[in-house]
């Protein structure tokens, strides 16, 4: 199962080693603590928060962190080989590495959508190609059409949500799938996804505000994420419970809804914008969030036949897409909005409110057309899909014991007479 | 059930978008590290310590990220008013921030008296009375008696332990409350507990040392904290195996009593004593709170007929007078303990000795007085306790699918036929 | 049982009482979020990773945490003792707490190769006697013959594993130890020590580049512990499927493989060394890890009845050794690679890579043997060891409930006519 993974690791570590002999770039270790925070993140709150699958757990866990460092290391080589070619020489800094970083967290969202059912050398081929597309569209959408968006609203999440959908999509092409009865998460399971989204939520400031400019500009995006993360939290308790008929709260809302605020705050972060807008914004993408979960994944599924295992696009997509609409608002009603940005006088505010749109436009649309592709090519035959009664489980990838008779009271009494002492 | 919560949500809501509409403070990021650790201790330490009630999990974490974020949203919004009032604008800042998270930990603390036995809609209402209270009593003490307290001995721990117990004894008026069988903490429910006990201790010293001044007196504060704390580790194991007849230990004992050191040195953290001091008070402190887990809350329980779910007397009350006692006595002794403070001139050493007891007692008396208020006020038939049988359980408040037919494997044979490939 | 235990504590507390009188050494508090890091993965991640035994966690949890703390404070008194003994007083900073903090980690790792069949205070004996010894053998290795370490693969890795190989032999000198039915991880077992491998993972490059020189070199530590652990996470994968017939993974494998670069990077981390080369160690310890477990510890177990429960032989012992013997070589070949050393001026590169190599030898020589009468000497007969048949087991320390009857619903259904609502 495992072996065509192993062959392009190999490949690409071959490839790795002759070309990465450059020195380091000597910088300042400022970034560090921030740094740990983003690994923090996707290293144990990101897996944690995807164990809400009870017997996946292990799989899932394995799967993200593989991933991340596959990826990353695979951004790392690329970006090394684009950017810094005519340098003569391959520099590398903790820059870089976060650089690559945020490439590889658009694999993880992506992933997201056809989470559990579907083989670790699938994930591996897609993160393969999904880096070099993610490379290019930040390339266009920042450097060419200069689209402000430090927390990676635009370029991260909507650009992976629309590419995971375009996967699962062309990937599980045929009817609906039936409810896999390992699919319904356990209060235990439910429990640790919860403390992988506090986790997530806690260190989400870090992420949106690593690449700021030191100073007033990350004060200020630290602020606003945090006051719309805040606000996030109430609304989507308030929501969630308004949501039933008998006011009991979901945890898969809880699990989401609370981190809506930070998708969507991450493009205006650094502007200075009131706090009240901040408040509004982390409130209004809570709501979209749950409404998302409750009428247009059903709708999706029904009328498209679209699976998204872990509502990405109502975490992901729906936010960001809010937050992208904030930006061009803020850029257009602010006077002063984006002050402190040297491109800003290359255009009036008109036309950078219109890239930004132009922006999201182009990072959706282009996503979820290389999704399609990228899904239509998953289904090659040598790369199989996990038998539909096997999904789900541990058991397929993990040499595991099964925990029903677990230890047994009799089997203590059996080893009594080995008793040495 | 929680259409209350969400109408005075709602409330606060507007009324802060209203005022909020003031510009960030400008300042440097030195604090944010101790901001981050701060965060993880409250939103996940102190989630996961609470989750030694094994049916309760995602409800005691869930409320514990709720009251959170409606405390600190509610005491950012009553500081902006009260204290920058005069300024004709409000501003925004870190350090607001975190003051109004101190305030937010005062309602998390005192919440841990009534634990489980109470509904979402009475916590907020506790919280919304709580905050004010708080404001004005850190108020009295530190501006007004010119108390020395920078870990929050005395204005948050004792404060909010004496409020959470008025509250209880109000509210649960009545006889003895009987063990109810979901009470009982499990091994795996223990463990969950334990390591957010290790959480809260490894990032207590951020707690403690945050609002210091930078340089000596902040360093001093976190040695003194590390060593207290690491003393009550060891004196809390020792305590708990000599306490009970077959030396064996208590998981309760471990989760509280290796943290009573972080409540006591609060006081003294940043003053001048010396390392063997800090070791002292942190020995003593963790046998002060097992002794009262021991023997002081049964009497309470007995005579008094007063619930305190969480032992909150033990790890923040006990220690806390102990910890506030520490303070005058170094006061009183040590000749140069305060030579950093601006205010110490303004009276001898006995004099401030004094205004740290008064403090103390007014914090104490002050806070159970308001809470035995608020413990009445809640009573209010329009907030309904939740019925004795539902309590510690999550499935009054969350959409849980029952555990005990956990995927029986018939099942999964029963979608085989589904499988498609 | 732990009357022993709480002797010795007060023992040692009193003669730390009476020496620890001086005062806090000023310092910039550059240092502390490394000392988070390292405080959260020795304290949260170390004590997760050692939860694989499903009935033993809180006890894992809890000697891991007292060993911490009573090494900690042991051998902060000990270097107090001895370093700043000529200076008349004994002086305490974070750096202080920090050079004792990794004596602790040696008693943590040695730990592991006798983990769950022995009683705390045959561990807190341990504890007293190997903090002396690693810190005289650190003097050696690092002040005597100058060996570059800078993050500790010599001295704490390669150390603390011989040491407690040679405790196991002499300890459990019999034959064979039959498989306990305890010993076998569960998959919840094995998902909590997976969490717990991701935080150690996670904060492992602070525990490397904490104590090298600020800027350059700590800039380097950082990257090439980065690379090195992010390249055994692809090879761990991608070896531990080939390893198995059926290309499953193994949780254990993967619980140490992904953590083997960072032992190995250690003593060349901050050197000059090219990124590729800090990949291929990373990538070659994973291998020379998944290998050790897979042939070299059952033909231990088989041929020299050694027990080593963790396989700290196949994380800490083989990777150390190839992370020291990369040293020497890097020494040798990379010409300016230890360029910013002072003291690289005393010898040319082949006298320092034979350092090198010396205190390799010297380190795992002597700890073997210093190991070997540790065992024989905790073989004592007031140093019982449990009993075969309470192996493994939390009841043995803990009082817990008996976990099988969880919460019937009879019993709930018993406790309604208290309901009083």
């Amino acid at each position: 199962g495992l072996f065509f993974f192993s062959l392009i690791s190999f490949l690409f570590f071959l490839f790795f080693s002759r070309r990465f002999t450059g020195k380091y770039v000597t910088e300042p270790s400022a970034m560090f603590p921030f740094f740990q925070d983003i690994q923090v993140m996707l290293v144990v709150g990101l897996g944690l928060l995807l164990t809400f699958l009870p017997c996946y757990g292990l799989s899932v866990l394995t799967h993200n962190f593989l991933l991340l460092n596959f990826s990353m290391q695979w951004a790392m080589l690329l970006q090394g080989l684009l950017h810094h070619f005519h340098h003569g020489q391959v520099h590398l800094g903790l820059r870089n590495i976060l650089t690559a970083e945020f490439a590889a967290v658009t694999v993880l969202i992506s992933t997201g959508a056809i989470l559990g059912r579907t083989n670790p050398c699938q994930l591996l081929v897609m993160a393969t190609c999904e880096v070099p597309i993610y490379l290019t569209s930040e390339w266009a959408i920042i450097t060419y059409l200069g689209v402000l968006d430090v927390g990676g609203t635009i370029t991260i999440h909507v650009f992976s949500c629309y590419f995971g959908l375009g996967v699962s999509k062309a990937l599980f092409r045929a009817a609906q799938q039936p409810v896999h009865p390992k699919e319904t998460p356990t209060p235990r399971s439910d429990l640790m996804a919860l403390v992988g989204m506090l986790i997530l939520w806690v260190f989400w400031p870090s992420f949106v505000a690593v690449l700021c400019q030191p100073g007033d500009a990350q004060h200020r995006a630290i602020l606003n994420t945090l006051l719309a993360m805040s606000a996030s939290v109430v609304t989507t308790v308030v929501a969630s419970s308004l949501m039933e008929r008998d006011g009991k709260l979901s945890p898969g809302h809880l699990q989401n809804g609370s981190l809506a605020g930070g998708v969507a705050i991450g493009a205006v972060a650094d502007m200075a914008v009131a706090p009240v807008a901040a408040l509004a914004l982390g409130s209004l993408s809570a709501v979209i969030c749950l409404l998302g979960f409750r009428f247009l994944t059903p709708l999706l599924a029904r009328k498209l036949s679209l699976q998204d295992q872990c509502g990405i696009h109502n975490l992901h997509g729906l936010p960001g897409l809010l937050g992208a609409a904030a930006s061009a608002v803020a850029i257009l009603v602010v006077p002063d909005v984006t002050a402190g940005y040297h491109f800003s006088a290359t255009g009036g505010n008109a036309t950078e409110a219109l890239c930004q749109a132009m922006g999201l436009v182009g990072a959706g649309g282009g996503s979820l057309l290389a999704g399609l592709l990228m899904g239509a090519a998953l289904r090659l035959p040598c790369l199989a899909l996990p038998p539909q009664r096997l999904c789900f489980d541990d058991s397929l990838y993990f040499k595991v014991q099964d925990e029903d008779p677990s230890i047994p009271s009799n089997n203590v009494l059996r080893v009594s007479p080995l008793d040495r002492h």
